[in-house]
């Protein structure tokens, strides 16, 4: 069995891929454009080219027995029975699309699917944050990870797999309700109240902007548009409003760690995006929040809460790292 | 392989057990007090005598051969690694307990031990709400339980399995925070706002009382201390102030339905306990609220939420199922 996987993280302006061995380590990396107004079939043959040119860059060829199976992490809504994509907002004509038989065909490698936050957050378990310093011989399970970016994505891992739920949607932890009332603000899904309206990344932009609405002395107004990285410099510079306002967005992740704790009880959660690059000022208070209100039953401190390790690499070692798990249970299509 | 297993459901006043089939059929039952305050071993040779005796019921006996495997569903933190409770606030003495081990000392069975809640949800989904009708080839996975009591417990079944989570402490949804401010009620776990103060048995009589003393007219003023059942049914019968309170309770469950949905995405909720008594009327405005304020990305339907069928069998079916579960992997202790 050849030890060496081809990793896709498809996106609606760019694909990226690369060749990834059966420790998580990544041997050639390339992008190219996502022709999404070009349709389902041109993204498909782009897709290969793009695989086709990280094999070789690696050495490899596909199709030749010298790499074992491909994985593809992609936005929508995915029938993981089929190997289909049921929607994708972001790529134009996505309606039902046979992704995993058209990439196998194309690639000539045996080809899984996965949503592209699953695949992130497989890829943080199994080669990066929840890999730690050096060997893991026994990576954190379950593992959560929040993407702070426009919205806030999220996937799991329990028992060393994703968790795709009973009908695909598991871990959409942007659209965990915090505010039930009416005064929860309407989101897209449409519900109101959900998480990503006040913890992601535009979220943040948006309580900061509010906040220097409100007149209040703060260094955030010389900022024409506040964004999430200006509000957590200037809170860490130590600007009154801006600590306040940030505060109330670390608040916000850890109450949802709570939930999550309750729910699954994780051993880790991983905060991924732009956002995250707030660092130990951000980890310092939504750990420090969580300690504070979580349960005395149990330590708090068994639950480790940090940021992910991957960067821009997280997608593609998280989707062939989902290809190396399922062969590893035997069960590639 | 015997298709027999012993399910014994204990709890800090009575000891339940039960010889169940392969299939979740319970062949015979029988109860004894718990003698809790008599030690660990007093308990576990008090199960050990019961278990042999409903063995006997059922024709078969202990340690012949005749019964595969014994689960035990015990209250307390469970130590999963090594069969042991680590403590049980109902039973003096227990700390750091090897029960799966002593147990199979005395029944001459291998024993697995599992915490109630969890057992009473394995129970449900292997041969209760989870099973329909008839014969279900494919039971709905991931399930989650909710028993609505003094407070609220939950079991979760992923993947065939009850779900443990890192520190065996998944499933804890009575502590899901929903009022996570000051204004939120102290728990005795430490927290603030938990869900068990809102939508419990014990939480909707306190609601009632507490609408009761406002002073607005109700026929709930009849009862001299309105119980969850009171609420319930003066709801039902029209009464204006106890539909109200009666709607807030189940709109808290939508709530919790609604985050369990984001995170695990099961395809069963199955609500338990006295409350769950309270029937269509309460499932219906349960699922009304949750249809009316979950997403719209996908259908509100497919999901679940049901009464429990096994009733006080839940327990021994249960735990019974668990030693199954556990023989079919082969990892019988």
């Amino acid at each position: 069995m050849p030890k060496h996987y081809l990793g896709i993280d498809l996106g609606g302006t760019n694909i990226k891929a690369g060749i990834v061995d059966d420790a998580g380590r990544v041997l050639s990396r390339g992008s190219a454009p996502t022709p999404g107004k070009d349709g389902f079939e041109a993204v498909c043959s782009a897709i290969a080219r793009l695989g086709g040119e990280v094999a070789q860059r690696a050495g490899l060829t596909l199709g030749h027995g010298s790499i074992a199976a491909a994985g593809v992490g992609t936005p929508g809504l995915i029938d993981f029975d089929h190997g289909a994509v049921l929607n994708a907002p972001n790529l134009p004509g996505w309606t039902d699309v046979p992704l995993a038989k058209r990439m196998s065909d194309l690639l000539g490698l045996p080809t899984v699917i996965e949503n592209d936050a699953n695949a992130a957050a497989f890829g943080e378990y199994w080669a990066g944050a929840g890999r730690g310093d050096g060997h893991n011989a026994s990576p954190p399970d379950p593992l959560v990870m929040l993407t702070l970016g426009t919205g806030v994505g999220g996937g799991i891992v329990i028992g060393g797999r994703v968790l795709h739920g009973g009908f695909g949607l598991a871990a959409e932890v942007g659209h965990l309700i915090l505010h039930p009332g009416n005064d929860g603000l309407p989101c897209g899904c449409g519900q109101r109240g959900c998480l990503e309206l006040y913890a992601s990344a535009n979220a943040a932009a948006r309580r900061a902007k509010e906040a220097v609405q409100t007149g209040r002395p703060t260094s955030l107004r010389s900022c024409t548009e506040p964004t999430a990285k200006d509000l957590f410099d200037h809170a860490q510079a130590g600007d009154v409003l801006a600590v306040e306002v940030a505060q109330g967005v670390c608040n916000d992740l850890a109450w949802t760690c709570i939930t999550l704790a309750r729910v699954l009880d994780p051993k880790m959660i991983v905060f991924a995006g732009g956002m995250a690059l707030a660092g130990d000022w951000m980890f310092d208070r939504i750990r420090r929040s969580f300690r504070e209100r979580t349960w005395r039953i149990a330590s708090a401190d068994t639950l480790a809460i940090v940021p992910a390790r991957l960067g821009n690499d997280a997608g593609i070692i998280g989707a062939a790292g989902v290809a190396w798990e399922v062969s590893q249970r035997g069960v590639l299509p």
